[in-house]
Order: C-alpha cells, then structure tokens, then sequence
C-alpha cells in the first residue's frame, strides 16, 4: 500500500497542493469551508506530511498530551476539537490527563503524561502553579490554552481576548438599556481581566456608580448565592454578567427562587458558551470564546515548535463573540 | 526518606494494619468512611504497596488508560473519580483518551492508549465495537465500565443495574398515580435493557395499554424533538420517563415550549444522575448509577488482573438508587 502523499489530498479535496500545504501549517489564510475539506481529505486517507514525519522520527511517540484543568466544567470541549482537527491531521495522537484528580494525590499532575514521554503538553484552562511547566518546556514544547496566567519562558500562550469579550457582554446589556448592572466575579487572571473591563466598560458609558461587583468562586453554587444576596438587596440590579456560563447558571437559580422571571425582570449573560449554555432549557446569552479557533491555533504553535524549537514564547488572542439567546431584554 | 509502610497507612488512619489492607484490594466489607480514611491517608503519605509494587515491577509504565466514549456528555465524570481513588491509592496514573475524537480519523479509538503501553484498559461507555477489544484483552487486562454490551473474552464488565434503575422511576411515577407514561427510549444493550423494565413494570402494574415507548438518539435534541411529537398528540402523557438526562433535558424544554410546567402538568425522569441533573435550574429527578462505586468496582477488577491475570471475565452489576428532585410530583 502505497503512502498518501500532499497531491493525493490536494485531489480529493479538489484544491491545489499548496492550499493544503498552507492548511496543514493551520495558516489563518484559508478559508473554512476549504480548511475543513482539506482537513477531512487528509484524515480519510491517513496522509501524514513529510515535515512532520521527518520531526516525527526523531521524536518519540508521536502523542501530545492535554493537561485539563477539571473535566466537571465542560467549556474545554470544543477547545480540544479544535486542537484534534489539526494534530489528527498531522499524524498526532491527543492524550488526556485531568488535574484535578492528579493534584490530589500532591505529584505534579503533568507527571503522568511526561512518563509516557509525550511529544508535547497543551495545557487547557488555569492550573494552581503554572509556573511549575517551566521545567516541562526545558524538555518538551508547551503550551497554555485557554488560560492568561504569566507563562515561563519558551511557553506559548493562546487564549481568548477577555477584555474584549467583557466589553461586548457589558455594551449588550448597555445597549438594552440597563444602567444598574451586577458583574459576577472569578479569580486568576481570566477573572480579572474580565472584570477590568466590565468596570472599564461601565466608566466609559457614565455608569461607574451603578456597576455592581461581587467575587465568586465560579461555581453554579458561588452564582447562585452571591445572586441571591445581590437581589434581596436594596437598589436591585436589572441585569447580571456573570464570569463564566456555571455560575451565570447559578443566577438563573437564584432569580427562579426569588420570583424574578429571567429575561422580563433580570437580564443575565455568561461566558464560554459551553454545551449548557446552548441547551434549550437554559439558553444563555453569553460570550462565545471560540474555543475551537484557540484549540487550532494551540495545535499550530505546537507544530511550528516540533518543526523548530526554541525561541521566546508568543501570546495570540483569538477574538470572541457574542451569542445572544433568551436570558437578555430590554430593560424593565 | 524512608518509604511509607501500611503501618504508617494505619496509623494516620487510625485502623489497624488489617483494614488498611482490606481496603486497598477494594473490599466491600468496609464501611465507607473507614474506606475514605484510608485512602485519604495512603494518598497524603504516598504509600505504595508491596504486592502492586512487585506487579508493576514486572509492567512497563504504572499508567491505566481510560477510554471514554464521548465527553460532550457529563455522565462519566463520577465513574472516573471512582476509578481514580483506588488506582492512585495503589501507585497508578490515569490517563484518558475520547473515542469520539479518535474515532474520526477511523483508526482503533484505543490505539494511541496502546502504542504508549498503558498496563491495563478501562473502557467507559458503549463504543461502537466493543468485539475489537479482545485482541488488546490477549495483551492486557481490560475492563468495560457503565456498558452492557457483549464483552469479549476475559474482560470483566461493571455496571450499574439498568433493568433495576429503570424499575425504580417507573414505579415512582405510578406510586404517584401517575398511569399513561411515556418512555423515551436509547440505543444499545443499555436502552434495550431500561425500555424493557420500563414495559415490564408497567405491565405488571396492569398498566400496558397505557405506556408508550418512542425512540431517540440519546441526546437533548432528540428528547425534545420525540417530546413535542408526543405532547402535541391526542392522548397525552402526564409523566415521562428518559432514557438518561441528556433526553430528559429535552424533555423540558419541550414541555415549556408547549406552555406546560413541569411537575405541575408534566412529571420528567432520567437516569445517571449527572452533574447536569444537579444544577438547581433543572433540578431533575433521575436514576443515580452509582457511578462512583462502579469506577471504584472496575479499579478493583483491573488490580486482581494485575495480580493474577486470565480467567473469564466476569460481570458485576451496581445497585441504582432514585434520586427525587425537583421535576416529579402527583399526576394532575
């Protein structure tokens, strides 16, 4: 059996050799429709490119490890499918390891992956210590997905632009005429720079005095009880941005509790777009990451990394977007 | 430093040295708090025992793979945690791989786990062929976790009772005098198992003629597609029973589009009881697998293979529980 080789691909996809050249380099040239054909072509055939068999051979296991941060929250789900596409596509195996139940047990919970001598290490979501990959990255290429934290040297960095994102929720409640809005707050740096922005957002609009900020551990349960103390209050928000889909799902609680109909009498956005967000049943307006899009570009620092180490590690922001469902109206 | 012994186990836990043992080779003679004490000890002091030790002398790399079938759907989260506390109690890492992922590329979902050497397999879920597992069960021990299907020779099988959870929501919804109940069905040896007790408890209730069994594919979309079709027609059900929570999620999103409350008009079921279930804004009483203690079963199955490979594989089977929430109440 004769190996597939970049023409083969070309063909089936019906698009030139260099077009999948520029796609199996995950260049930001192409367009999706073609990306995605391409893409589909070389896994139906089993195309492995030269280059990366070449760096390949000299590895040793062809697999890059995934280190999630907690697999109960499931925001990282699109990131890894976005990751796969790419690394599939090159011939690359994805493991999975979940920090939270390494980090139990007090090892250093990459240690599991590095055992088995992975190739590389994407690391997905905020770890506790990330300055423990430092000496990972000595060894293996790394990088942060989905997450802000400082990086050690030689550490790329690819995440969603949370200032950004903040801004849209914040100018969307604004613009539906909210002036009393309420930010639930996370932690780490994703946390603070998402409520940097909400309060920036508000200065900006004139509504600094009536911005609302109230920390969470970004739990369902931390949104929903904050919430339930942010609406027995006395001047009571018309609208609540939450740092992340879990605990905005809180707020819905906390508001069906309390008598408030979700979008006539309370407003309420999230952040990740996550698979609950989208059920029908909770239909949450809320930043989408494009998580899918981080996952890609994290494949591709791992491959530009595989073809020619070293160097100073890179931050790359993909930009977010707002998807607007039921949980946001005009202001009461 | 001197290695931990299980004296030291003992004496943290405060049990005696019997015990400690007893619980490591995953007995159920223990009462579970005894059995976390000891496992919380072994995992602080980092003890590893003899007899694993030896047997992982002979092994290659202290890593179990697990096999998930798909992580869009949460309901594995508790079976890992399971798996996990005895594994890690007994010096052994975990590391995942999602088969749906893999799967794309039509390679064997397993591979990537094999070609690293994992000393043993758990396989979560239902894969597509479960029959190409044996090869890999002529090389390691393998394990099939929260699946019913057909498991080759010499892979034991751990799951939860299907045919008693699905008795146990049945018969809470007649208890509440509930008698034309719906049943939206699953694929797989497990959905053929919950439509079959279902029926079978409705018939021995005298009930037949009132139950009403539609297909889905297992997903929200599905159960709300198969519940606006069934709620919409002339003799309408007021209790539903879903073949797991993803289905029930659908479920209520058609009944509040239709205008009907849940539990008001309409009484909703699942079963595994996932995290989804739990968050207070659906609030879904369903059928709890016993997820953890099913991982916690397979964890066991593997370290006797450890210990003594061959034999025939065995099945062991987990008693359900029902847990009552929010979305069930009398029939109107």
């Amino acid at each position: 059996m004769r190996q597939p080789t970049i023409r083969d691909v070309a063909e089936r996809a019906g698009v030139s050799k260099s077009l999948v050249s520029l796609v199996l380099r995950g260049s930001d040239q192409v367009r999706p429709e073609k990306r995605d054909a391409v893409l589909r072509a070389a896994q139906e055939l089993g195309y492995r490119p030269n280059a990366a068999a070449r760096s390949l051979s000299e590895q040793r296991t062809r697999t890059v490890g995934v280190l999630l941060n907690d697999l109960r929250n499931p925001w990282f789900v699109d990131l890894l499918d976005g990751l796969n596409s790419l690394l599939h596509a090159n011939g690359l195996h994805m493991l999975l390891a979940d920090a939270r139940l390494n980090r139990r047990t007090g090892q250093d919970p990459a240690d599991p992956l590095l055992d088995l001598r992975v190739d590389g290490l994407v690391v997905v979501g905020t770890l506790p210590d990330p300055a423990a990959l430092g000496a990972v990255a000595e060894r293996i290429p790394v990088v942060l997905a989905g997450s802000r934290e400082p990086a050690p040297p030689g550490v790329d960095v690819v995440a969603g632009d949370d200032e950004r994102g903040a801004r849209l929720a914040a100018e969307h409640l604004i613009g539906l005429g909210h002036r009393r809005i309420a930010h639930i707050a996370g932690y780490g740096v994703v946390g603070e720079l998402r409520r940097g922005s909400f309060e920036a957002t508000m200065l900006r609009h004139g509504l600094a005095e009536r911005a609302v900020v109230e920390p969470s551990d970004m739990t369902e349960e931390g949104g929903y009880r904050t919430t339930v103390r942010l609406l027995s209050g006395p001047e009571r928000p018309t609208a609540v941005f939450a740092v992340n889909d879990m605990a905005a799902i809180g707020v819905l609680s906390a508001a069906e509790e309390l008598g408030l109909r979700v979008p006539r009498d309370l407003s309420v956005v999230g952040y990740d777009n996550t698979s609950i967000a989208r059920l029908r049943h909770v239909w949450l307006t809320t930043v989408d990451n494009t998580s899918h899009e981080v996952g890609r570009r994290a494949a591709r620092c791992l491959l530009e990394r595989f073809e020619g180490p070293g160097g100073a590690g890179r931050i790359q922001l993909a930009t977010p977007t707002l998807e607007i469902r039921g949980s946001t109206a005009p202001a009461p």
